[in-house]
């Protein structure tokens, strides 16, 4: 019994941890399963392979559902808390990896099970949890979080453009010049705005080619906005870092003073020892 | 008669404001209201939806055309300074939004009334004053005032540019490759110069192509500059936001100190005169 | 003949510079003028406008050609030094302003000349060389120069890029699918690597799409380098105008610090008065 | 013998560096002859100059196979260590200019040697090798380097939100609209999400341009992601350039100076031990 207990640790460690070699190796084994699994699904949408490995395409796909439904198994009966793991982000995840081999036997239709077996992806960033990646992340991850507000502000400024632009080009260029209703003039005014350009739509009036320009040189020039936001705040983050020295006071112990201080802002007193020459030369 | 005053008074703040609970309530409902309104004016312009529904969206209008002119007509009334009000840009905005309506019964070509009732959504924008995302607006329009000139001087090259390779295109490519005239040649520029790229019109001969060329690489380099310009105001706006306080050092003169700071970092001197235990309470 | 010498001094002024109510107000029109001239330049280019007005604009065009005529023979009459005028810069630009019209009575085929008439338009620079523009337009110069290297080693690589990446689409794709020679397809790599994607020639084999994608994410990425040049050196000019304190060292008269210096770290003595506590909290 | 060493030695100095006239002019020829093989690599493609001028091409390639086979000898033949010069990446691109043209006599289809003989471009970068352009690439590649792990975080994070709006593009529009299979639907994505925008592909469903817009909207607010990271290393890059030394104070331990601080500035005391006269020479 306790061998057993022993060896469940033992697997946790390996499954749910990246810092010993047999947990990555078991991560690496887990990264290239999942990617094997997303290459099967693209080439299965193309027409010609699935008509030449169609069965085949089948038979992998019910073979990495297997070895995800026994990781899926494994991960519940292993893990100390199995509830918490669950419905937990991860486990809901792991879940759905395994639901879309065994829906397609309900539905005939299993189109829309693509979408969910392209998901299985977001496994990835699992197994890249412990990395060095990981630290990075969270720093571009903090910088976002910081200027969320600002992109909001953001969004719903560029929303009242394109629809504010999109409203105009439908009135200037009409149903006749491709601009058949507010909607798509809307869509017509993302794709100028972001500078996307597809040409599926274009304004063929001269008034509504000069409101086009003017859509242009907008986008073009605010895309300064949420670049320039993000780098501000990336910025910030990255120089947070060191800006202050932690040196207590030793009259105050006040902790965190300006790396320049020469004495403490709270109580006035000097930060360290200074040079001899005082007496004669200070004094208020 | 002085109950009257302090409903009057209750209901000011509500329409008015959104720091009590009944006015946050009254500005959900106004912003649901008027994303209804836009929802109706677009679903309208879709052909098919017109046809089918033509008479139900026009009750709707009709209906939210009453909303919005009782609010605007309880806005004068409770209004303290009703003339203010009613020239207020919001005033306007709120006028702008119950007329569309009555004017469509004027003239029967109500195409060009689409655009005011889309204008109509820049009421969000009032429910939004109150919020904390007011402040974060404020900061980027702190930065975009201080880039203001930078930005015309940008602009001002810009327009030099796609003007002068505008004209080099039309002289090039002339009008047997699409290049009609100078005006629609600078319609071209600013579509690449932008990197919007429609596709639209195209250069055909090796000359045009490799001006081409010229144009794409100078817009994708020249994209930098408003970036830059509003990145480093920005930088300096978040910068100056109120870390520091501005008080001079009576001693040194130091200019800039920690918001929580008693005594200068720099000379050990007190930012501010003390109360009296000072003299026997300054060293350790 | 003193009085002819008063009055050419005060043309002079009025129209070489800007700081005189009189020499604005002839800025103004000049600028009003070269603007017209410009408008009538691309309203005759034109088909429709050409046919019905082109005998009007013809003679706008000699108005605007007789107007810069007898500017420019002021401008050499009344400058004190007509030969440095003539050669400087705007003298050839104000002299090319003159030249179209009487060009095209010389040459049946005038289309070359359309370029010269826009490039009046460079004379709007020279209206506002004494604004408060000028300096901001510096500022970005200053900028520009001092990313000048960073921005040839980019432009290189971009260079060697695009060529890379054409030659190899070239061989892909070949000329069955649009890519008819290596010129071309590097055309076509500048656009997708800009993402301007015109769209003109697209990559149809399956590989060709693959590279494509991985030359629209270069370009996508890569963008990054020149819009964080520029910032960069835009951010440190920006920062470069009082990072320093200008407090001489009362010993050694070392005349700037930093900012947050206590002593002078050339002779190590104190810049400032100390506090009085000094001597029983300091020394080494 | 002596001699022949002495001229072997100033023909090394000549051919692998350029801090003299001699290398200098060397490289100049050096770099005029590859850029000639590129254009003639260029125009031999062009279908019309091709007919014409095919011969001439072909001898201008043997000229200049000639003339790097020669230079490449020569290396070898100089080169102290001609082994390690060998193997060296510019060894093995030297090698590769001067394969091309033997290759194209053993193999017919020579299509597959235009990208060696391309290649051959890169040869340009050791001509810039010891320019001070030099020192400025290397800026940049360290900017870059030091953001290397947060661009691999960004670049995963792309390719997953590729995936998933190209399967998701897939589902909702189909293949009688043009994505005809989810590697397809990706590159369409790709299109889509860095501004590019073909058209090639486009959505024609409502819900599909209603995704389309979504993908849009990301792509123009997340290019602000590798902009500001490297912007922000590349400031980093750039403060860190050697304006400070990092040497601790032995009194306070503050570690970073003036390059020409004697003193700590921020307790007065000696950065290192002074000569002997420093007891009776401290004070004013």
């Amino acid at each position: 019994m306790d061998k057993l207990q022993d060896w469940r640790q033992r697997l946790y460690i390996i499954i749910f941890f990246t810092n010993t070699p047999a947990g990555q190796r078991f991560d690496r084994y887990l990264l290239l399963t999942i990617l094997a699994s997303l290459v099967v699904v693209m080439l299965d949408s193309v027409d010609t392979a699935h008509q030449d490995y169609g069965d085949l395409f089948m038979a992998l796909e019910w073979g990495f559902t297997s070895v995800f439904a026994i990781e899926y198994a494994l991960r519940i009966y292993i893990s100390p808390k199995p509830r918490e793991y669950i419905f937990s982000f991860y486990g809901l995840i792991d879940l759905l990896a395994v639901l879309p081999a065994f829906l397609a036997l309900l539905f005939a239709d299993a189109q829309y099970l693509l979408i969910i077996r392209v998901i299985r992806m977001l496994r990835i960033f699992r197994v890249l949890k412990l990395t060095p990646y990981l630290s990075q992340a969270n720093f571009l991850l903090v910088a976002l979080r910081g200027s969320k507000q600002k992109i909001v502000v953001f969004l719903l400024s560029v929303s009242t453009l394109v629809i504010v632009y999109g409203t105009l080009m439908y009135v200037i260029e009409g149903p006749q010049n491709g601009f058949t209703s507010i909607p798509k003039s809307i869509y017509w005014a993302v794709v100028t705005l972001t500078t996307v350009g597809f040409g599926d739509i274009v304004p063929n009036t001269a008034l509504g080619q000069a409101l086009a320009t003017l859509v242009m040189i907008t986008g073009y020039s605010i895309i300064a906005v949420p670049t320039g936001i993000f780098t501000a705040e990336l910025a910030n983050a990255m120089r947070n870092d060191g800006h202050h020295m932690e040196h207590p006071c030793p009259n105050c112990a006040k902790a965190e003073h300006d790396n320049a201080a020469a004495y403490c802002n709270r109580c006035g007193h000097a930060l360290f020892p200074h040079r001899a020459q005082e007496p004669d030369g200070g004094a208020s």
